[in-house]
């Protein structure tokens, strides 16, 4: 019997098309509001229907020398042809943080599971 | 005894800082992607503190002649100071629509209660 | 244009399937833990497939003489086939209350909108 | 760079007051809606302030030879302390399934972040 942390996916997103990409600067400056984009399917666009769908997008921050990621932002894709209407997983937020770490998101396919990548953060 | 309706509140942004505001264009264009922005306290910023934040974000849609709204996005703003890690209410996500209608916005303050607004779209 | 607490439907649980129903006891004591469940489809079913479900339910509390109402939980059903598993529309939470006041439920139907109940609660 | 996995902390409940418990029949009968329970505290309570409190648990199920996770249910605990009002991660939910295989729980702290447990199942 595995563990959840066994299941958790990554690979290169420019051809998997689960994989979440944190678009952010490489560096921000010390609690200046900062917009974070999250998207899914940037190179190989995901299928979004009521049968296979990205159903949710989370984005966490681990400070540097932490050990506890803190959540930062929940998104959920609710549409997927209700009424003919879409939502894509093509998210933004704003954040502010004081100390360099490193961004993490963790997204969910409602036919392939877990998802998460990462990308380092320099806060000055 | 009141009913949840009822305690919907709404009010100018410019003025109301729970007011969520739905940035989006008047017109779009049918199936073509589009970015909606979402985002309170535009004018007088909220607070965002451990005992005082606006906790969460939704996106409603209403095609003209319909009678039931379709959830299209779900945004929760999660960190208020964890970490020294802030996050705002200030967010986009992509849609599709085929229809003109109406976009609602709702929202919650964990000390202030529940807030909406709309904005009518045009699809063509 | 209507505002989105125009759309809040009701109804009697009995004979309109949507309509959450509040389980809780008339009477609870200060401070003491208490289960409150939430479900939808007591008496007719609600269908439970990737086309048609209950995507989520919200129960709120209002303190007598209060303004603003207070999140106390949110259940998400996820699982609507996928994998052959189902999750349904009943759930529980345990709840600390001082002050007498009414509990409302929230939910949503991805074809049929919003819906809502209430029910009194006195504290001891 | 660590990746978001080996964020996912777990240990035995009885000891570690974080760890969700999956509280579920050994067996299950086939299609047959059986009520799983999710709780955090069972031995050592957990805190429930604005500064520090369970904020959400997720409940997974993978069947027997699968790859992917399908997720059954999510909860959130949103009252710690608003209006004195509570809400403990103490929560159930309904499921019916085809296939023996293993339960997961992903839970949130925002203070110590992500942990994870695991039950399996069978389904006759
Ligand atoms: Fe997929
Ligand atoms: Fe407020
Ligand atoms: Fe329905
Ligand atoms: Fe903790």
């Amino acid at each position: 019997m595995s563990s959840l942390d066994q299941l958790l996916q990554t690979g290169d997103w420019k051809g998997e098309k689960h994989v979440p990409v944190i678009h952010a600067p490489e560096t921000i400056k010390s609690d200046e509001l900062t917009e974070i984009k999250i998207s899914i399917g940037d190179a190989i666009k995901h299928p979004n229907t009521l049968e296979h769908h990205i159903a949710w997008l989370k984005l966490f921050y681990l400070p540097e020398g932490g050990k506890f990621p803190v959540e930062l932002a929940s998104f959920e894709c609710r549409a997927h042809g209700e009424a003919d209407a879409y939502d894509e997983p093509n998210t933004s937020t704003n954040v502010k943080l004081k100390k360099s770490g490193t961004f993490y998101a963790l997204s969910y396919c409602n036919i392939h599971g877990l998802w998460q990548s990462s990308k380092a953060i320099v806060v000055e």
